[in-house]
């Protein structure tokens, strides 16, 4: 069955964006294992708010994938992505079912992280840590996450300073 | 002159215990380097509530060290800490340069973790990050801190799944 891997980014102190959702402090020297991982997955699973800031970059960052982009809301068609409304685990579920494929990369925030933990439908977290405190912002998981432990697979260091941690469920 | 080390235990998404102050997370099956850091020292700097938690445990936690622990009220005297109500950047300052001696461990919780990172008190921080998401707690830091990058010094990994990683400043 095919994977949903959380591949993301965080402070040290389990923050993916300030609180205005400010990404400025990511490294960009390097590849950081990203086309690597882009090439393994064919589908994307977005927070809606995460998709609005993915909007602000001059490219769509996620080309030819299946982008399901989940809210509540009715909002305006993209032809890049496929809006769900409906029960977020159900649907992962079904799409990991039914559709063979390759893995499905859960690219964020913390709202849709937290639903997917709470559903067990995270199989692996690929969390790039970078070393930075920023003290409050956009969290990994939500206060309505609950404890969950992951079993280490593996994790790289870079010289940049960033630690890269792969887990499983 | 004297570091100031915050050594610490986190989740991955940066909690140091639960709501309530939970800790029955953390691993106890090994050292993970405790005693070498704990002889590194003589010195500890504890938050009051975090104090409180330790004197939940059978014996004193920090046997044969200076202790000092910061509250803004008056507390019943304790023969094995100082209370320190005192401007705690200042205090820690003068504690560096007056005293000859080991490193100071700055124990935490997130408040005295936060005052000592904005007044640019930490020196290096180990932090063992263990492989679970609480999804809420007491933060490493609080939202009062100030965004602060460090520098990676090494990392180690455990067969438990356990990364710590020691930065500096």
């Amino acid at each position: 069955m095919r994977k949903v891997v959380l591949f993301t980014a965080s402070s040290l102190d389990g923050f993916i964006a300030t609180k205005s959702g400010g990404i400025d402090w990511l490294f960009t020297d390097a590849d950081y294992g990203y086309k690597r991982f882009f090439n393994s997955i064919d589908t994307t699973l977005t927070g809606y708010k995460t998709y609005k800031k993915a909007l602000s970059f001059s490219e769509f960052v996620f080309p030819g994938k299946a982008n399901y982009v989940f809210s509540r809301k009715k909002r305006r068609p993209d032809p890049n992505v496929t809006f769900v409304s409906r029960n977020v685990p159900a649907f992962v579920r079904t799409l990991k079912k039914e559709k063979s494929g390759k893995n499905i990369w859960l690219v964020g925030g913390g709202s849709i992280n937290s639903v997917m933990l709470n559903a067990g439908l995270i199989d692996e977290m690929i969390i790039s840590y970078h070393p930075i405190i920023l003290g409050g912002g956009i969290p990994l998981f939500t206060d309505k996450s609950r404890e969950s432990e992951f079993t280490l697979v593996r994790q790289k260091l870079y010289p940049s300073g960033l630690v890269q941690i792969r887990y499983k469920k």
